[in-house]
């Protein structure tokens, strides 16, 4: 193989389109879980995250994403997520339930609001009675399931994976 | 879509056959992140993860995976790698550079090492050296670089993507 130079500074890929995958969570436990979800999307493109409460972002954490990535705070989740459905997003959960899909299968609509669950609760039955799809990205050994902001990422990856230019 | 209801203790997918992944890792900078790690490498059946130093995982972080997943630690990287190619693991390091694959095109061998980063001097020169493969992850916003566990998440679930049995 050629020689491998380490590149500090690569350029981001550009996006042919705007991001249409959009985030929204309830108040989590964590705000590092936050920060490190903020990060992320800003990595991924993502315009903007829903949540509720008073979100406090630690920027050592979400680095530059915090001046990106738009947060908007509401007092509880359905309503943010009808107005999300009457713009045309579907509303896809990450949750282990009785009808989820696995995360290798699903295919994501391009206009998608991902829908985290909190670090204890998870997805709420409210919440839940909302949604067009779920989806559960299989596990295999202890502790059976993700740390919230890991799953967000694996599941931010595979959105972007199937939308590579946006 | 019928109605949701969220499982709480789904029972993991088996494998039909060991993980042939493993890690490996400098000395992070961070246990947080090493634990972390960790917890995503159990949640994927990952047996064993190689680092350097005198690792402390946080049980909080990692949680039943500290129990799973076998933690060993070296002086330094590279002689861990040799040992690991001579043992027929394909050493693929998750980095920006000159030379790297895009993770969305990259098929595993399923005898991989995937290799990651230190947070703030990534792979160095002389682990470079020794790499089969490099892969990176496409980012398109603020801060154009992962956490280093987010990354490694990212990577896991690929590579679980790919070999969803074993």
């Amino acid at each position: 193989m050629s020689r491998l130079e380490h590149l500090r500074h690569k350029p981001p890929q550009s996006l042919e389109r705007p991001r249409e995958l959009v985030l929204a969570l309830p108040q989590l436990r964590s705000n590092v879980n936050l920060s490190r979800i903020v990060r992320a999307a800003g990595c991924c493109g993502v315009p903007r995250i829903y949540t509720c409460g008073k979100p406090k972002i630690d920027r050592e954490v979400a680095r530059d994403a915090v001046d990106t990535v738009e947060i908007i705070a509401h007092r509880s989740l359905p309503p943010v997520l009808k107005n999300l459905k009457a713009e045309g997003y579907a509303l896809v959960g990450l949750e282990q339930t009785t009808h989820s899909q696995s995360l290798y299968e699903f295919a994501f609509p391009r206009r998608t609001a991902l829908v985290l669950g909190h670090e204890r609760q998870g997805l709420t039955d409210d919440v839940l009675a909302l949604l067009d799809a779920a989806v559960e990205i299989p596990v295999y050994g202890q502790p059976f399931a993700h740390n919230v902001a890991t799953a967000a990422a694996m599941a931010l990856y595979e959105y972007c994976r199937q939308f590579p230019n946006g």
